[in-house]
């Protein structure tokens, strides 16, 4: 698929002289994965394999839970990788001010990158200002060097719920929408990216994630708009011929 | 089953005169109960039926996600029934500060019961001064007259990680260890609630909780030595014949 290449590496064209493999679909995918560890047993010794790997293949970042942001980024010192966490995850039902409280903790031990859940019980609710404040609040207590993504969890949404978030996290000042924690009852489809891509344009990442193992899959995504995927399989995925 | 009543009957003690329907087990059944809801999508509406449904059969606590509790404790005022919230929930891989911090404002904002999850991935590592650091600041932050639970998630544990969790959580002063947060891998069994009782003698609580949908279950984990049960399918448990 020589389309998707390309596309891929202008996906992720800022980073991607960094990767290995560029010319197949699988090494061109390596700038654009988020190489993720949430598991909540998740040890000491499985961050630093992480780690390791995210090294060696030079993902976009590896993305961890807040109590081992420390230890991720003392071991990425000096390398390309960058430490991205998570605030109000997976469930996003936390209050405003604790995630942003999160967020900010989270900077201050090392972390480039946020993701942050929305709070997708207010907007069910129809409480659009609370979602909306929420992202923002979290947006302003990582300062502007830091890249904020919010999760939507798409697989709880309607349509119309999928639009409406993405616009509040546009007002908002996000920097991506992202569909899925990967603990929801699903994960990234086609159809999401897609439709996520059409309503912020081309001003702002989507990110899929939640479910995706293959190279396939994840060029799939890229195709969709994707312009990040988050993945647990990354090592595969970019191992990975088509 | 007449001795499961009088265990039922004994656990919840403080509190059964209030409870309707006394003879059968289910109704013997509700001040034991912590009536759930933590879902991601859980709307103003579904929380506004929970505080009916606990005012209705007098369970022992509502338990709900941060961003529910003022509106949870407005609908129970005047009841006997609590608020419960959870902290950590439900990785429990968050920094002992942020669930600190999380506890602390739960507390003010009217809950009087918390759940935190337990540092799974510290304990795998080894790192039992953490896991017992982390329950004690919650602890601490509760103040004295809040109950704290710790959920071992056990699904995720060795048998000798769960001893090890459950002398952790005695050391730290908590008032109850707890089977399971409901969204990892598994839920409460029997067994498990024997070996907690086992460990943690009669001078702590024991909450089973993840899985227990009907009378049959919740009464099988009182007789192993539960003394709390969390559930969803609380109304149906309570209204349940034998």
């Amino acid at each position: 698929m020589p389309d998707v290449v390309e596309k891929i590496k202008n996906a992720g064209a800022a980073r991607i002289s960094a990767s290995p493999g560029i010319g197949s679909v699988g090494g061109a995918m390596a700038p654009l994965i988020d190489h993720t560890l949430l598991k909540p047993d998740a040890s000491a010794a499985d961050v630093e394999k992480l780690c390791r790997e995210a090294r060696e293949f030079v993902f976009a970042s590896v993305c961890v839970n807040p109590c081992n942001i420390k230890l991720a980024a003392s071991l990425l010192e000096g390398s390309k990788v960058k430490v991205c966490s998570v605030v109000g995850f997976p469930l996003g039902a936390n209050k405003k001010e604790i995630k942003a409280y999160e967020a900010r903790k989270a900077v201050l031990e090392g972390a480039c990158e946020i993701d942050m859940v929305m709070n997708v019980g207010a907007l069910k609710s129809g409480d659009c200002r609370l979602v909306e404040q929420d992202m923002q609040d979290v947006r302003e207590a990582c300062g502007r060097k830091v890249i904020t993504k919010v999760i939507l969890e798409t697989a709880l949404l309607t349509d119309e719920e999928k639009i409406t978030a993405c616009q509040l996290a546009m007002k908002a000042g996000m920097d991506f929408v992202k569909t899925s924690t990967g603990f929801g009852p699903g994960g990234a489809t086609v159809e999401d990216v897609r439709l996520l891509r059409t309503v912020v344009g081309e001003g702002m990442g989507v990110k899929a994630s939640g479910g995706i193992r293959d190279t396939e899959t994840a060029a799939r995504m890229v195709e969709a708009g994707a312009t990040r995927i988050g993945a647990s399989a990354s090592v595969k995925i970019v191992g990975g011929q088509d």
